[in-house]
């Protein structure tokens, strides 16, 4: 297995990707929206080059956090197979959906006594999977007015932090190329830790780092993979917005954040380094 | 893989493991109650007549079925590893538990990311894993007295088909050795599948066959193992009780199930057998 670098606004390198690809190359997985930083990868364009190359490799594409954020199309994107997550689009946990292109042959993980069942083992989650259904349906019943919605309040909270707080840095792709409902900033001189305990104390919940490594205290991958130095990394929070945010809950969050992250600073042991906003 | 014969009551045939156990066997797997038909597995005899032979030997049991239901204690069972499930002990699911002894070393089946994950990979589903605790939680507060109250449910139901209904096998065993919410009967000259959605047309719930194998209208194959004849599985209807059901729900029961057999022999093309209730 091979690692495919990004650029510092977390983007698979492409120049990159032509070279590692050759007629051994069984399978490329790319993620179509990162899950931490939010940047929307270039998919057609990948699947393209692959299959330029080698016709045979198969694309996976993990598109778990851009489904219902982004318009997705298996035979625009070009991709053999694609995964989704109930948790991802507000359902309950405990289901997911695995797409594969007609043709594509999946052999079993995991293997038992329920012969009738093609791809996995065991008692189906049904409530999981109306529940997926449900909330696809409720987001794609007014797909555009939603992400819309969705997009303001993260432009609000960005502008705000930028306005109101010093020394943050954006991590990641602003614009087009970032998902609608990620928002991913270090503060700068303070824990990330520290920061989740004082906002959840406030009602307000967030994450710091990213969900893979949270148990170790290692900072995300992907901030240290985009060039984060490693105290930048340990700083940075992600907030996720959804249709059931109000304007209001962003102007609380924003006071809340802006109270915490003096407080922290005030009573933090790490030196500043930089002097102004990096975005 | 070697399968273990059963008597006809559904009970593992001590004599026949005895000779199957080797130096080379690596894992002996039990239910400790059957799925279908709730036969009660000496587990603790089997366990000892395994060790002895071989103490390297691990066993597992599967205990979803009697957990809630049955005292179960690792020790006294013998057993190295033991596995439980969330939907068995009606709590949502998506979550079970497995226990796995001191000292025995299981290895992961999915492999990934997060490499912090001992056994399995994904996000936990934690709402799930909180409604495991509870339902267990509301087992064990008086647990004597739930089991004793559904026991009389299910005795009640039995003595009531049995009373009413011409022509029934129980399938499994009756008394201490079957697990007290589970009754498992053919009712003979009749499709399980008719009776199955005469009965949830009034809103009563049971199923018929075994879920392993609903989906392509194969018999049971425990019903098999313990000398069914096809078209006796083929009639098989498993009712499960628990503390949700009332004296009243019973006796709704009977009265809808009697009613629908009598329909359903009516106009069944299959010819009678036998002439009585054996059990």
């Amino acid at each position: 297995m091979v690692q495919v670098p990004v650029d510092e606004e977390g983007i698979v390198d492409l120049d990159i990707l032509e070279i590692l690809i050759d007629k051994d190359t069984v399978l490329v997985s790319i993620q179509l929206v990162n899950h931490e930083i939010g940047s929307i990868q270039p998919l057609r364009e990948i699947s393209r080059i692959v299959k330029e190359i080698n016709p045979q490799t198969l694309i996976h594409t993990d598109a778990a956090d851009a489904y219902c954020r982004i318009p997705i199309n298996v035979e625009d994107l070009g991709v053999d197979m694609l995964t989704l997550s109930n948790h991802k689009i507000l359902a309950s946990k405990g289901a997911g959906a695995l797409y594969v292109r007609n043709g594509v042959k999946v052999e079993k993980i995991i293997h038992g006594a329920l012969s009738t069942q093609t791809l996995w083992l065991g008692v189906e989650n049904v409530p999981s999977i109306v529940g997926f259904h449900k909330a696809a349906e409720l987001v794609y019943r007014d797909f555009n007015k939603q992400v819309t919605y969705v997009k303001e309040l993260r432009e609000r909270l960005l502008n705000g932090i930028l306005d109101e707080i010093q020394e943050v840095l954006v991590n990641g792709l602003l614009g087009e190329k970032r998902v609608v409902d990620n928002l991913n900033v270090s503060f700068l001189y303070v824990e990330g830790e520290a920061i989740t305990i004082e906002l959840s104390l406030n009602g307000i919940y967030v994450s710091s780092g990213s969900a893979c490594t949270s148990r170790v205290l290692e900072p995300s991958h992907a901030l240290l993979a985009i060039g984060r130095r490693h105290e930048e990394a340990h700083g940075s929070i992600l907030f996720k917005l959804s249709r059931y945010h109000s304007p209001e809950d962003v102007e609380y969050t924003l006071k809340v954040l802006q109270e915490s992250i003096n407080r922290l600073r005030r009573i933090s042991s790490i030196k500043p380094r930089r002097a102004k906003n990096v975005h």
